[in-house]
């Protein structure tokens, strides 16, 4: 809650426009929806400006099918990720427009039409089995208006693969690296280019990669600088942390 | 190296003004110094559109002071990092006009005057100890131009304090959020802002911190997104990520 | 075997009333009871107060049915966690009375009515995800006479959720703060109340909350003091000392 | 901020007797004192009703006497843990009355008299190398008005020495239990009595102790439930813990 | 090889009794049998005095049966451990007599009728759930000739469980003791007795039992001195060193 | 790209020969094929002597096929490894040739005939369940042309089935030693040999294994120099290395 | 506190000879002495037939030298191990017979001869860098009756120098084994022998033996059966079991 | 003891040249040196072809020197790793030729010459920090007879400065990277060079470099096949591993 709010709601109570007791109520129910098992935070979209989302892993299918419907009512764009195609089809029977992304295990619902950004984000994988994480930035990316574009299966045992696609990446106003295994890539593209990469480590190897470990730690340890990192197989973050960079630098550009 | 300068250098070679051999010794000498024990490489500069910047640990004294050197004749600005007061000593002898931060443990040397951003990045400190990587946070951002603003002790065992510096936080074009111990304070600001936020662990703490392990996993895993992760203790990363992100917001909306 | 018990086996041996062999046999058969595979001991209950428990995994459903059966026979209230359904058939085939429940996959036989606790002890979630441990915390504060209140998903990407629960949080005797991913909310919750806080950390999350290992980090290195924590996904040993607590606050209350 | 002060607050706004700015600036000036590299939060003792606490490390002395002579000049009393003789010597330059408790590395400042409590803490070690952690605790304890009785040395390899003590361990409220190495001592009591136990890891140890992470993991896994877990070493959060329990207990039954 | 067959070897050469070449031969074929896929180590009987054993996890069930038969074919005593019904099933149709121990997921064979010990070997485990591992050092144990006593479900949580069996224990000439979660109880019985205590732990537990690794680190860091530790979960090492110890007291004493 | 190559390219556009635009695209486009979901890089067989390979583990059957496809078409010899039988079906409906060896998990397609190395590599494992790795770096070394010995189950509790194969591991270039648990071949070899041995630690093992991390330990740590150490369970990777070494003495040799 | 203890007090009791409470205070006060910072345990040499022990770390040299002095003052045997030269000087201060062990980082007081036992106990290292643990297993067999056998610098990678040992080793009851880097040694050992073999990982090694972590888990993983394993460099608890396996076999055999 | 070996020594017995007794006592003693604390393996340099070597940590510099001096009594090379000044200024008194290679740590004597290789081996850094790794290699390499080229600083940071050397490289027989941090350096040349890579991941680094396991894992994981590891800073054991290859490469080459 920010000032201005506040400065707003004390001034209708000193105008006696608002009681006291009803003052004290509005300022502890900011625009959430409790539906016992989860509190749908209609407040979050006009704080950060985000479609909703929904992280089905744990939660019940009822559960994630009465919170999209609930999302839904309010016209919003949603995206809900790792979902089940079990999931996908209880979703579609209430909401039937909404569309299962195989690729990246996503289900999304467009209610609102979004302008598209001039500047595509280039999401970079490493290898072909990097694909689904991919999958899951660009969907995020997308249902929040901005255009991507896919590189993929360009890692650093050949480097003539990723050369080429330099004057892409080198444009950008952010890049997206999605890499198992060692994790290289993030360093070599941090290395050529002159804006934020965000690097996603995948849980792509053999029994030393010990599911993700080895390429989030070379990702952190990254010396090329200007890289950050998001957690094992997230795409859904790295997709929209990208977003946030890329709309302010848009926005502001306008 | 981009198409463009390859497009050019082969127009000479086509038009005969430069010979074979040259040019195949053009390409393979871009811009950077061999010392032996180091290549300087004055093409990120260039590349990257950073200062010089040197990572002291493993280093001799007399290899910093020599890499120093080297780059102070280019006239760029420097930034040697995790300088012990000692190497500082043997700096100053040789570039006098060279600046020791001690918060820091920085050397900086600003031998070119940069324009200030007109936003100041936020570097936000869950406590006092986690003061010297922050420090080093600040010292990379201006030495790069931008101004910082230092907001100091405000970790989520008192929320207050935190949500008193609130509205600096939400007009920001990105965030340092430096926290040791359980790291928490990252997801915090990270739910009340709706920029991007980049988040340092510090290696403070009790015996379970491991070291920053801890900071580094919550930070990791943090359920607001838009938070991405630097290594820890690394506030030279953060600075440095954090400048290019606030300056291409300011220059394409300049 | 407290010093009473001791003093009156000695006056009796002493008073000639029981033998000598009599009496070592005595002092060796404290009431449990061994079935071959389990010792049954019925003097926990009275030693700590507790409903009789079982912890289901690694046992097969012919033992967990016949420990079951032996302790109903006794009168007292059951609790079995981490029982599939399957085993919950096999229980209530033999013991009619015998409850699911099934959010928290424990079964329960109430045979004895307990006394209600004046104050409810609050189980907080980060999010949905995390409900099913909060069930076992819940059901286990229950069948040993507590009331409970939960609140559900209000995780600190989303302050104003869990701040508008404060008063409840306040006026609690101890509060049980159940989160996965970066478990931040115990941090937050113990800077806001002065009673202590039970953090349990979940296996909710994406690989590198390394099946609860982050949040269980994160819960240790609370800055927020009186934050202690328990096992990964222990809603049971949770919901046991949070009992042990507010019982004992109330016994001296009377 | 509860909703008491926030209501008072509102009504003053609408009698008039305060300006609406003014209020604004009252919400956002909550009791703290900022020292630039520090934030005091004088709220914290009202809210949580402890003695103001310092934990030096990775402070400087300079900070470290500036924070304790802001904290005196409140009256209130003072707790600096892991503090040097060093540091002692320069804070009781400026702080005369302030007293250093070598066996817990701690600087004490007793401004006001707190009643003492009827209940002692006992604080039992599992040997003599986990006695600067259970000082550490006892001296928190004594801090905010409890009386502790330390037992010392009494680990699982002795049982008898243990049970000598049983009597003072099945009256308490709440034990403290210290112990490295196997830490095995915090199941062992947690089954021997009907109060919480809270357990205390140290890095007391051979090799694969790995600085107390071994007997982390054992009370993190008791068996014995109602044993819950602080920080490795953390004799502070123990110490303030069972403060807490033993003061809601005394004060409701008193 | 040991010296005094090769003294004998070199006899036979110098007498003439055998040719160079020939006796080259026999120095590099000491008995076992190769089988392209495994080498069967007749002479590890002899060596070790063991009875021969397979390990199946990652053979195949063709492999296994055929290891099997070849041993079987030599009259000794066979264990197969690690077994499921599917293998045994195949083995009983090559050899009949061939015995499945379900507790212990074992296959047995006894070909040979082995001398009893005198001294039985207690086996002590913590809880029901350690069962399947204590079967398993069970069945090694008789395999090789020993008696075994069961000892099950005395955790530390109840200690008078455990005190109970103390004169067996404090007989013995070597303790197996099985314990997950804390694995406290090695510790334990390692005070109370003077004899060698070999620990197991097991993976039985909650989330930060961590497969077994918290009872690991906490057997090896024991303060009770003549407690060493087998492999997690490994019965079998702990059956087989126990009666290697307690063959050799008998021995000597018969 | 090497220094002949831009040489002869430079020539051309000096000579007119050939355009600058088409020299740009030229340089672009080094010989590989973009699929979208993957790069085939055909430049890697030439640049580094391999048959083309594919690592199946997160790519989908299609992909694979259709990889295995357009590979096929060059003429080149092929490799997938970790490829279910489902996939070899589905392969072999398209490439009638290809053939799955069952022990590697592994499909080949042999379309160009290899001359056979005069030196057979050595590989080695220390059980029957190491099989599986061993079988895979057995397929990778001849595929690309060498000759292998298979030499198993020569772990180091029976040392002298290793001893009879001396002979043969004295003379070998290189060797290949595959061993899960404790990993100890490694270094037992490396002491009885002068020739690089590649150690290959796999995942077979008891709990404390920890998936193949003990073995990898124990093969880093090797006190036997010329020892070096390739993933857990990674024997394509051996084998691929100890190809390039057995090919370069064969060649210059040769 | 056996049967047999229990039983004559009962008999007393009964028989009038002892009074009741003074019964109580009996039971309660079993040998052993209290020093405010340390229970001294008189009880554990009859228990467990040891010389006393002190483990200096963590212990003040006050500390030391009081427990030492009184353990003296009873006549038995002391050891204490991890003693620095400065600790010893305290304590031949007031105990002139003290001698300093100084490989082993041990003060002895031998005051009771000890009968030697006739076979020698077999302590083998890898490496010289292994030789303070071995010393301390040394001197602790030592104090203890036992007569030893260094057997030094025989690691695996050459085999012959161990070879060489074998009649030694095949003669022992019980042989300890001390290695660290990849400690290996312990499997070479275990499968060339008959008896027990107590391995010690010792943390000498490059980066990734972790302190000890590689040997240990090397140790653990053994394929050669009959191998058990102590602490990372704890020497003491290898010679202390080690003691209790030879003593019982000479004990019986006598 | 290899199988001619043997055979002439079975001859001589046949032929009664050497008695049976002597025969025995000659095949148990393969040349090595007993110095009570230290085996001299005289034996390794014929059967392996290296240099003598000492590893000195762990070692008391008297056993240092005295290992020196009858090692360089047989007039063999000899290389002493990670020694400090202070032992050299020891061995130097003894051994006047003795050499100490300060950036290394390492002490040589060259006593006898040895035919420099054609081949020089390229060690590659990543970065100045990783110089004293790269020494050690170099000088391990020297002292065998190799020619070695430092390429130092090149990480991928600034591929450029790679590249430049790839001619170099690309025509070697075997290659040494060194690299820190995330370790990214080894898959890049891996994948620019046909021959085998040898990886030395180093301990230089920010926090979650964990010492080094950053690298290691990196490494570890490349996806550009040839490249296998050694261990965190293992330098020696990289030289020696090229040392072996270039040697077996150019011997039969010759």
């Amino acid at each position: 809650m920010d000032a201005e709010q506040l400065k707003k709601l004390l001034e209708q109570v000193k105008g006696g426009e608002i009681d006291v007791n009803e003052a004290v109520e509005k300022l502890r129910h900011l625009p959430y929806e409790e539906l016992g098992f989860a509190c749908i935070d209609h407040h979050r979209q006009l704080r950060r400006g985000f479609a909703e989302t929904i992280f089905c892993p744990g939660k019940t299918t009822e559960q994630i099918v009465e919170i999209f419907a609930r999302m839904a009512e309010k016209g919003d764009n949603i995206l809900a990720t790792r979902a089940t195609e079990q999931v996908y089809e209880a979703v579609v029977k209430k909401i039937p427009n909404a569309r299962y992304v195989k690729a990246a295990k996503a289900i999304v619902l467009e209610q609102k039409q979004l302008t598209q950004t001039k500047n595509a984000i280039p999401i970079v994988t490493a290898g072909t089995a990097d694909l689904p994480v991919a999958a899951e930035a660009k969907v995020t990316c997308e249902i929040m208006g901005q255009r991507t574009e896919l590189i993929c299966d360009v890692g650093v045992a050949g480097l003539h693969r990723l050369l080429n696609h330099l004057p892409k990446l080198q444009n950008a106003n952010v890049i997206i690296v999605v890499a198992g295994m060692e994790g290289a890539l993030a360093s070599v593209v941090g290395g050529l280019v002159s804006c934020p990469v965000i690097a996603v480590p995948t849980s792509v190897g053999y029994g030393a990669s010990f599911e993700g470990l080895s390429a989030l730690l070379t990702m952190l340890n990254s010396c090329a600088a200007g890289v950050t990192v998001v957690n094992i197989d997230n795409g859904f973050s790295a997709g929209l942390t990208a977003t946030l960079i890329n709309k302010k630098i848009e926005q502001r550009n306008g």
